[in-house]
């Protein structure tokens, strides 16, 4: 069997781009990678690009693929204007890479959506026709995967922006610039530090954030599952990681649809329906390299 | 060209069975059709396969199409146990069907899958990949076209049990046996008619009803948007063709995204994304005959 085509794989976040290659979804992830801080365009691009040059000199990339922060608009092939990190308003993926690389294949998505086509093809949602990630850090996103590939339909979800029920007593605006009180604005990892003023980390398991985080990812699931039908949802980041959430939200969800979906997925324990990302902290990179190999298959094959 | 061949479609609703024959969408949209009152399944079905067993006397029918109130459980292939209607649960259209019209090629989906499939070919969704049918009337339920094909997932969705917030003041419990204070239970006709003590068509168009109707819908409509990234949402039902409504929606709607989804669809009046139906009230028997053509189209597809 020949040696598979290298791929860089780019998993770009608002503080940090964590950049790796490899050959395989395993390489990446327990390769090496290189980190470079979320700065200007400019900078940054330079600093990530500088290092996939260097890579590329000993060993020829074949593609690279890039989980991106969004919003992104597809149809302007760009980061929307209404991205939170002004700086990167209208930047181009495709511009940069082939500034430096010239036409090597590029695919590039949403962080949420490429985190949620690792998780299909290697991850905790392998084979369900329909799956959908969500990560809950900074900020709260995630992505609809049908058949395996990511669903953009108008832009693509923005599912952390939803609006659920304020749980009794909870007066706290909410932290979303356009929304205020969205699901983002009250459960994200940006507003438990503002509701609480201290990070999620620094809060004991019995603290009643935990309660009140659970209640409103709950609601999120639920009605993730009610719009979309998926068969299971992966979710990350590093606030629904905290010890003992998972479980909660779990026990909420059940509580919440109260035997209306006749599934047994959804009673009992929920273990199978709402879990962990099988890739652990590493859906976002892992899918980068999905994208990126995805552009390469795309780019050999013959044209119809 | 030969004629294309006769199918039967059957929208089969809580109260009421149509039930209409044709050879194509129009023929079954404007041809008589054949009513019956929902009561007990030996009742109903006795009347409804009579009909089309005279029908089919006279043309031979060469599918068969249904268009079902839910939930359905596909796996079982049955209506599922958690349905309101108890005489129903379980109910199995392949038997019924199939009693007596043997191995007549038979597709069934839910109500609102079917209508969202009627919308995407020859309605206010054609030709979008990705969009969503929501009916508002007793209950509310809807649909996730993908690619012309309804998202099953999970069971199917099931988007009318979503939680919204409440708006500010509103006390009513709501009404649904599950879940209380759900979409449904807030805002479905038959809590229009519980929380005003009067039916909808009998409340007058400045009635307060329809501003906390329109808040709860926009809610909905938002959540689906984001959520499921639809390129167009087809609003059908008695309730939302209620004089005006359907507009202050589209102002809420607008006003609740807030400008945050970069695209032109959800600026300005909203009219091209939140749409009536193009089917006006025949989306379901007309989804019917879809499906009962898709189910023709699959038998005689040559096995791979």
């Amino acid at each position: 069997m020949s040696e598979a085509p290298l791929i860089g794989a780019i998993e770009a976040g608002g503080t940090k781009m964590v950049c790796a290659v490899g050959r395989t979804w395993r390489e990446v992830r327990e390769g090496p990678t290189h980190v470079v801080a979320t700065t200007t365009p400019d900078e940054t691009m330079t600093r990530v690009l500088d290092w996939f040059a260097s890579r590329h000199a000993l060993t020829p990339l074949r593609a690279i693929g890039v989980a991106s922060f969004g919003p992104i608009d597809f149809d302007a092939d760009a980061i929307a204007s209404t991205t939170p990190k002004e700086q990167w308003r209208g930047f181009r993926w495709r511009q940069a890479i082939a500034a430096r690389f010239g036409d090597l294949p590029l695919g590039y998505d949403t962080d949420t959506d490429a985190a949620g086509v690792a998780e299909w093809r290697w991850g905790a949602a392998r084979g369900r026709e329909v799956s959908v990630y969500v990560t809950v850090g900074t900020g709260i996103g995630g992505g609809l995967v049908v058949g395996g590939v990511p669903v953009h339909g108008l832009l693509h979800p923005e599912l952390g922006h939803m609006f659920v029920p304020r749980q009794a007593g909870d007066d706290f605006a909410g932290t979303c610039p356009s929304h205020g009180d969205c699901l983002e604005g009250l459960a994200s990892g940006e507003a438990i530090t503002r509701r609480w003023r201290r990070a999620g980390p620094e809060l004991g398991a019995d603290h009643p954030a935990w309660e009140l985080e659970s209640s409103y990812l709950a609601l999120a699931v639920v009605n993730i599952a009610l719009i979309a039908s998926p068969q299971i949802i992966v979710l990350g980041g590093g606030v629904a990681a905290a010890d003992g959430l998972l479980d909660r939200v779990r026990d909420k969800v059940r509580t919440a649809v109260n035997g209306y979906l006749p599934r047994e997925e959804l009673r009992g324990d929920v273990a199978h329906y709402l879990v962990a990302p099988g890739l652990g902290s590493s859906s976002g990179v892992v899918g980068a390299f999905a994208l990126g190999q995805r552009a390469l298959d795309t780019s050999l094959a013959p044209s119809a």
